[in-house]
């Protein structure tokens, strides 16, 4: 554990400084608020505890944090709104780091013409919904499965939707960044003052700045260009249900080439049972505590829920002509392919909403998953990418599921089909309650990365607690990523003080020799 | 003009240590070698003759190069293949630098299953297609107008095709990079040595560096991956032609809402009669020098060649039921418009090839436009991007053309619709040997950038003789992005060693104060 060193002389006059610029009721340093900046998520939130936050209201008040932040060396943890659970909440890397809180920033700018918007860091998914609903723009969102979190914090740590829309980094529009040093600047167009193509064309002139600020400590992101999906004229699809384990791999093949030929345009997400099951009943109802679900077990819970022991949603959006000629193809697809159910989904303009984040609905019934175990649950991610193989997919499933059988957890896997690669999010549930449970999370993690780092597939992203241990694996040439990120880091941020440690990005001081 | 400043020793030392490290047959150095990697398509090639050449063939030897060109501090300018026409081919901003040329390292790795291709610069798309056809891969390119130029340096320049995968820098997925200090790094997943996800998912682990090196001086490119669009099952289409000026305005606004829909994937381009017609005849066969088009005229050509005023080619991809439906939205997004011919293409897997950029193959006929006066023809070209709307690109299509006839050039533009942006790309004609012609190119240029940055519009791409101006009106805060831009170059190239002045970007011993 790396804690934040400074003297308390120097966190005081510090803190000075910073109510003196933002204002009193902007600062929050008791010991309630370090608890509530936790990661209540984790199987130890004090482990990194900050040491309060800072809650702006204008990108000014960011300048302004920043540069005092710099003075007196305090380091800071920026956050959109903090609901980055499974991966470390609103917490910091580095204990005693201040949360930099963004989520007071709220402004939406919405371009209906072009389906774009302008977001600060405050607004979450369920804002820019009610926001477009109650003037009736015809722009859909792409959601993640919590919706209470940040659109623009989202997007930044590369968080996905189920839309054509959902590789939600990929649809980055040009930002507005705070950097290390106070600075203001606009990537894209918008480092040109007044552009009319801020929000419209993505390189700008020269390097292109917008994916250096993802999953990355080079700057405080305090605005997000992105672009909405208009919307379809129609939305047809399948729901998926196969019955047997084995069923993933040939899912996959069959998958794999509609999605990498364009056929179809989001990202379908394979999730077995568990997954489905979670958010809606506990686990005491159908096994004692401790044994391992067994097959007929599963096999009693899928029938009680009719669903299968894969699970996966197909849709495809568009004028109707077309999404009925791709259903067409879909179906072809799947024809003599053992599939469980394929039950056809139909929802065309005029029709009442569907309600699903397949059509742009926030949502947050998958954080009830929290409650699996009755107790105080919790969750962390565990999320390596690797080639878009059924095969390959077959094994990296069992080995997985051996691994959290061993390590005694329930295997809670989703299998996300990309243009050209497979994420696979192995949510690791857990009682925060249980201390052996808790205890056995940690060996459990570490063992899944060095597993996947055997395959040498990396991670997508990873828990706060564990981002130094996935930078490691990223080893080409001696670490030659780290190093470049590291050169980078200390032009920019000399002082060290905007995050240390995300995505195992030291600044110069506070890096292991 | 800034020259690079270096003794003749330093320059004799720095060559020794060139031809011991890579050998005396791949340095270049002869008055015929500089004028040979000059740009011919320029009004003065001397303004940026480069002092000579090197040619390494591996990334080693480019290593090597760069740590020389450390120690003697000897400026290099990186080029793929050279042939970047109209934005200066070979030559470098800083006259007297060493291109570094990368043509001789060609290597090609393919992945049929995934459709993904590693290459190195000296690939040029006619290697690539010749690769594909001899074994077979039914996997398709995107060409640009020149296909002699290198896959690689085409992508990092952001240059674009007729496919759906048009968007060159879009594909990229993983690049080699030789850092300005000789350090060898990999972007995205082959950060991780061995991994097998490098060409499959782009972004890595932290921040993505992919973009930060496209148009950019910050390290020289020695690999990178792109994605290859499946060989579809059909691709049908339309060649539109419409008969009037204005037809501009009702055209983009037809198209625009089509395209960001995603119904059309690939991004029309919208070129005038001149585009058309300067690659098949010659000005002199239908009007005396000097004096301007009229429309009698204009129409005699059209007429003459059976095109419109404007034409543009639209073109859908996928599985015939797929690409029928699509058509008959398409259809019905013209009915009742103007257009004077729409003529329908089709070509299904199993017919003969159509042999055109649409379908993949590559291309060099646009450079017969260089004959249209036909004396040494060069062009450069003014591209500004722009909002998509079609009351915007027919005021700037008025007012660039009056431009054009006031300086005495043929309006030569193209409009091409993006997901949701308009690039439009203004070739200027000239005759090398008709001085006064030549002396009107520059004050003409410079006129049309400063009417671009009256409505704030930045250019995507620029000559080297006009990076500095253009990047001038990129002013956001003081020239926020640039700050940025100069902080990271001298971070990572402290010496100020490659691509001085490249998108604007200076290292600090050459910049202005």
């Amino acid at each position: 554990m790396i804690e934040a060193e400074f003297s308390k002389t120097a966190l005081q006059s510090a803190l000075r400084a910073f109510r003196a610029a933002i204002g009193e009721d902007k600062v929050y340093t008791d010991d309630i608020d370090q608890v509530a900046y936790s990661d209540h998520f984790s199987p130890d939130p004090e482990k990194h505890q900050p040491g309060g936050a800072l809650t702006p209201e204008t990108e000014e008040e960011v300048q302004a944090i920043v540069r005092i932040a710099n003075e007196h060396k305090i380091p800071l943890w920026p956050i959109s709104r903090g609901k980055n659970f499974g991966y470390g909440g609103a917490a910091p890397v580095m204990k005693g780091s201040l949360v930099l809180d963004l989520s007071r920033m709220k402004k939406i700018e919405v371009d209906e013409e072009n389906g774009t918007v302008l977001v600060e860091p405050g607004v979450s998914f369920f804002d820019l919904y009610d926001y477009l609903q109650e003037r009736k723009i015809p722009l859909w969102l792409s959601v993640p499965g919590n919706s209470w979190g940040s659109v623009a914090g989202n997007a930044l740590d590369r968080g996905v939707g189920y839309t054509p829309y959902g590789d939600h980094a990929s649809r980055i529009c040009g930002l507005e960044v705070v950097l290390p040093d106070g600075d203001l600047m606009r990537t894209g167009m918008g480092a040109m003052e007044g552009s009319p193509n801020w929000q419209l064309y993505r390189y700008g002139f020269g390097p292109a700045w917008d994916s250096l600020f993802c999953q990355s400590n080079f700057g405080v992101v305090t605005k997000l260009g992105l672009w909405l999906m208009p919307e379809p004229e129609s939305v047809l699809g399948y729901d998926i249900s196969c019955s047997n384990p084995d069923d993933l791999g040939w899912l996959i093949d069959t998958l794999v080439p509609l999605r990498r030929e364009g056929i179809l345009q989001q990202s379908p997400s394979i999730g077995n049972w568990l997954r489905s099951v979670a958010v809606m009943t506990q686990r005491e109802e159908w096994i004692e505590p401790g044994r391992p679900f067994d097959e007929a077990t599963i096999k009693k819970i899928t029938g009680a829920f009719d669903i299968g022991w894969w699970n996966v949603s197909i849709r495809v959006y568009g004028p109707l002509p077309m999404t009925k000629a791709t259903m067409e193809v879909v179906k072809a697809a799947f024809s003599g392919k053992p599939v469980m159910r394929m039950r056809e989904t139909r929802w065309v303009k005029g029709d009442a909403p569907e309600g699903s984040p397949a059509t742009g609905v926030p949502i947050s019934f998958p954080l009830a998953n929290a409650n699996w175990f009755g107790g105080r649950g919790g969750h962390i991610s565990y999320s390596p990418t690797l080639p878009p193989r059924g095969d390959l997919a077959m094994r990296q499933f069992k080995r997985t599921r051996a691994r959290y059988e061993e390590f005694g957890f329930d295997y809670h896997p989703s299998f996300a089909i990309g243009e050209r690669h497979l994420t696979n999010v192995n949510q690791v549930l857990f009682n925060r309650d249980d201390p052996d449970m808790v205890a056995r999370l940690d060996p459990f993690f570490r063992t899944l990365v060095a597993d996947a780092d055997e395959e040498r597939y990396g991670e997508y992203r990873t828990h706060i607690e564990y981002m130094d241990l996935v930078a490691d694996t990223f080893n080409f040439n001696n670490h030659a990523l780290r190093r470049l990120n590291e050169r980078v880091k200390d032009a920019l941020d000399p002082n060290g003080i905007i995050a240390p440690g995300k995505s195992g990005i030291w600044p110069q001081r506070l890096r292991k020799s």
